[in-house]
């Protein structure tokens, strides 16, 4: 077997750290009081950390993203999921850069999440998990900063979920945060966002194999229920657009479709929702599933009339960006978001991409989207280089 | 209890009939060459038949509905499911219209389906029911018709799957349908159309309680399924906006959000989704369900190019309408219909109608929607008397 040779843009090989960063003894105070220890955080760093320690990137990932953003890693087959994006010369550009990516609280891969084991009784807290609210992922990545000596980031970056912490770490620490991209985010979901994560999450807890949670340990687990809310969800990530060009009406054989007309699998676009939903239970969880869709719902993140102010005491500077095709968080998301910001003569730059991709283009390599991150990150860095003057 | 009043403008008292329209003897040759016998049909009319039979209009259902369209029936709750369309004065005016609507081929209300008694057996046909295609549906219509002796149609008008039907009934039988109604339908799906149902039909044949589709007579039925599938089907029948005015981000209690977030049912738009798919366990069938979806799928009615030029040889006059926010069967899908037949001068009128409820608006009082539909009828009901000239 070949050697697998990494790209000249590719950070190389990577391994995910893993870090206790609250015990038993000095737990993680939640946002609703709650207290959960031990807390063990799953990250990867990329590019190296300044003397100065100021070109901090934090990558904060979407719904089922992991720690492994880019590069190789041994037991992964593939590059980490930004990879495109983050690397030697790229937008968020490891020459430059210190880029750390964690697993976020209530995960599954690595970080302390329901499946982890509760020291109360030995077993894995399933239902018995806190309910997270996006400032205690925000909390968690501070702590991974503090661990890792750092003071200050020069960005946030993050699509979806990831804005969303963003947006939030922005508000709940307001000068941390140099710039903060936001990327097919939301500052909080419309009923019909809500109502596609709740038809998931019904899916998952109604399947017989859930039992309550506590399925870990058993020979069962929702397979069902985790599949089908992950088919679901694809269709609202591509654009009806893409999918007809991708998939459009074509079925998967060469026969003519009466020849064979059945109620199993004949479309393509079926047999590409049946492969999406089978792999996703190879690495996701089903209950990490049901715990941050539900943080999400309840995400309201200018909920309080003085959020927006706050945010702007801190300085920080927004880039939010959107895709044009993007019907799960539609550039209306972002509109608001940047109304509220401006209104507060928070420094926001926005722009909507064209995309075809619908809102999986926030993953995707789209030149426009790679351009205005590197562009933003970039001019700010000569910025900051110029601001320091001639040594 | 008072006796329920029924409005002046209801058809008023209405019974479902049923009739023997293909024997095991004399079977349905279905489109595949399938023979299915014996076909019952459920239908209900209402208002009169003429002495000279030209004032039929026959509704065709759409995936769920019934024969059941109008009037208060003794066992039913509500009024019929088209009651605002249907009734003296009304567009389908039934002073004027003899109304015809049957349950569909393969439904679960009346007319033979996948849980009626397969006589080779003596249990129910479950997944040994055949598939069926748009012709088949219209093939029994039109058997219907000629047992009631009826040759032609004022009308054929329907909605999503109805609407389909109609379009196929008058490539099926080009002089059959004088004017034909075809609101919020489609010629064919597009790749997200088949998506959603395609992961409907997973949720319903992955529920281990479908059983192979073995379930009738047993202590259990695919309800996880079958309710997964209606919830996620109503987001798709509703707008967004629809959904925003309706429920925005309301939870069902007076507290405040922060005092009882959990993994249940809290937003309303959670609650309604919950209790649509719950109530739909009462009156549909999960068989029914994934045969009349698949049967969506697989139509084309243009596929053939000859199709076009058949249905102008009939010289049915159409009316294609589209409303504004629906994106299940959004206006393109009407525009295509219309840019075809138009190219073969086939007299349609087309209007996309402003309406703030999605695809259900086809179900809805809309008043634009039905003011058109009745000028458009009564439009046509005008040509045809003046046509006949003074006695």
């Amino acid at each position: 077997m070949a050697v697998l040779q990494t790209p000249p843009t590719s950070v190389g090989r990577t391994t995910t750290e893993r870090v206790l960063l609250y015990t038993e003894e000095d737990p993680l105070v939640l946002a609703s009081g709650s207290e959960l220890g031990p807390v063990e955080v799953a990250y990867e760093t990329y590019g190296k950390l300044s003397p100065q320690r100021d070109n901090v990137v934090f990558v904060c990932h979407a719904l089922t993203g992991d720690a492994h953003a880019a590069g190789y890693r041994d037991d992964a087959s593939k590059p980490g999921w930004w990879d495109n994006l983050i690397g030697p010369g790229k937008p968020l550009d490891t020459d430059r850069f210190f880029v750390i990516c964690p697993n976020l609280l209530g995960g599954c891969q690595g970080t302390t999440g329901p499946l982890s084991t509760n020291p109360a009784t030995g077993k894995p807290y399933g239902l018995d998990f806190p309910l997270l609210q996006m400032s205690d992922f925000v909390t968690v990545h501070r702590r991974l900063l503090e661990h890792l000596g750092i003071e200050r980031l020069h960005a946030a970056v993050g699509g979806s979920l990831g804005g969303m912490q963003v947006l939030q770490w922005t508000l709940d620490a307001p000068s941390q945060v140099d710039n903060a991209v936001v990327v097919a985010a939301s500052s909080r979901l419309t009923a019909q966002n809500i109502a596609f994560s709740a038809v998931a999450r019904e899916a998952i807890m109604r399947d017989p194999d859930f039992q309550s949670g506590e399925y870990v340990g058993t020979d069962r687990a929702p397979h069902l229920g985790l599949s089908i809310a992950r088919m679901m969800a694809h269709i609202t990530y591509l654009s009806e657009e893409a999918m007809s060009e991708k998939f459009g009406r074509r079925l998967q054989g060469d026969e003519p479709p009466g020849s064979r007309m059945g109620l199993g699998v004949d479309f393509q676009v079926e047999s590409y929702l049946n492969h999406q939903g089978s792999v996703f239970l190879d690495r996701f969880d089903a209950l990490s599933y049901l715990y941050l869709t539900r943080s999400m719902d309840y995400f309201d993140v200018f909920a309080d009339p003085g959020a927006p102010a706050r945010i702007a005491s801190g300085g920080t500077r927004f880039l939010v960006l959107s895709f044009d095709t993007d019907w799960r968080f539609d550039t209306a998301h972002s509109r608001d978001i940047v109304r509220t910001l401006a209104a507060h003569d928070v420094p926001v730059s926005f722009r909507e991409i064209a995309s075809p991709h619908g809102h999986d283009s926030f993953l995707l390599e789209v030149p426009e989207y790679h351009r205005t991150v590197a562009t933003f990150l970039g001019r700010v860095h000569r910025e900051v280089a110029s601001a320091a003057g001639p040594a």
